[in-house]
């Protein structure tokens, strides 16, 4: 297949009981997933999954064989709870303990005294594994076959993923247009359903949204050609006018 | 088993090409969680997955069977993307139409030349579909089965899920206590692991927090039995005094 037709996809699984109780909200995802669409690589999936090793296991393994790249989140600190890099070297039947290169930054980010049982956990891996360097804490993520092990706290995930760029082969950018609208799905839905009908190759959206005591809609056009996103943008914007519908916002 | 130890399971299926693109932030799932977790039950998995109906049917159908209780937000409003009631009805081999309960409410809502092609397809549902009320817009939710289909506006589903409450029959209800300290992971990692050794029963979850310029890490202790969280509360108490740790917060 060329790059053109095909399609790169990724997985992202967050590994945490504070989301699944509601403790914590998710925040990583939306960050990760653009940053992917950017490298032209699609998340099809993501998971939400406990910090239970049976559980990481069983789901990395099921996971791993569906999608070109597995991205996981969280679990990979310094308590008993972080048991992501225990049970990454479980799923591939790799043995888990010091990495070299990671007990090595390790040792030389922190003073001798304060480098305690808590952050030498912190460079126990899988064997075999690549480190993600971390600019902005010491404790590195790893990459094992191709399964990427993040952080879970935003920041330091984000200063990490720049370092991951060059590694990510994707396919051809998924591009996409968006057109704001000034009024309510269901005034729509017909005419867009009709030019969806049309554009195949082509992903619409409509999304409702209430803003600053605003109602609206946006329809998001996605797709990899933009000759198409605009030829599909013409035709919304044409029964758009018809209907003297005001548009708020192209972009 | 009785009730005491019986865990009740629920998963929730985010349906929405808009929160893995990374164009729209996920935010029911955290508000899903605590209400459920109220009602004594444990969401133990999230799946967010595309407006993609071979998708959707195939992950309804695994995962009805596994979990008592499935809730999925998005995809059942009036526009051509929304395709999660015909996904639902697919799933279970029902066919799919004018709900007459639905379609009556709509009527009522909408003014005789309001009541169009998009707002009367929110009336489809899976045959023989239950309702859940829509106290702020109208449009009915809809059940089957053990799969409770929600919509993905966050207003309109808090707006509704309080007519579900009497319906979910969970489990004891997961008691949690907090213990916010000034400190960092690596600091409590040995002791916090100790401890954790000694009550096999409750799970203790370490959470590093960055608030206002502070940094902190939140323990948090949860179990069905109040007797054993404050049993964990107090040899947590114990080594953070002895270590000088100051507590911020206990909640």
């Amino acid at each position: 297949m060329n790059k053109i037709n095909k399609k790169v996809k990724a997985v992202i699984i967050v590994i945490g009981n504070e989301i699944l109780s509601g403790r914590t909200q998710e925040s990583n995802v939306a960050f990760l997933s653009k940053w992917l669409n950017d490298l032209g690589v699609r998340v099809e999936e993501v998971r939400v999954i406990a910090d239970d090793q049976a559980v990481i296991v069983k789901c990395i393994n099921e996971v791993r064989k569906k999608f070109k790249y597995v991205f996981t989140t969280g679990g990979i600190g310094p308590t008993h709870d972080d048991i992501t890099s225990r049970s990454i070297a479980k799923a591939f039947r790799l043995s888990y303990g010091y990495n070299k290169e990671a007990y090595s930054i390790l040792k030389k980010y922190y003073k001798p005294d304060k480098f305690n049982y808590g952050r030498k956990k912190m460079a126990k891996m899988p064997d075999k594994a690549s480190l993600i360097y971390n600019p902005s804490s010491g404790a590195p993520g790893f990459i094992v076959g191709n399964v990427y092990c993040l952080p879970g706290v935003p920041s330091i995930l984000k200063s990490m993923v720049s370092g991951l760029t060059s590694r990510i082969v994707g396919g051809k950018k998924i591009l996409s247009k968006t057109i704001s609208l000034s009024t309510v799905e269901s005034e729509i839905a017909k005419p867009l359903e009709a030019v969806q009908n049309k554009f195949f190759q082509v992903e619409i959206g409509s999304y409702p949204f209430f803003r600053l005591g605003k109602i609206g809609v946006s329809i998001v056009i996605r797709s990899t050609e933009w000759n198409k996103i605009e030829d599909c943008a013409k035709q919304i914007q044409s029964f758009v006018h018809q209907k003297k519908i005001k548009i708020i916002k192209r972009e």
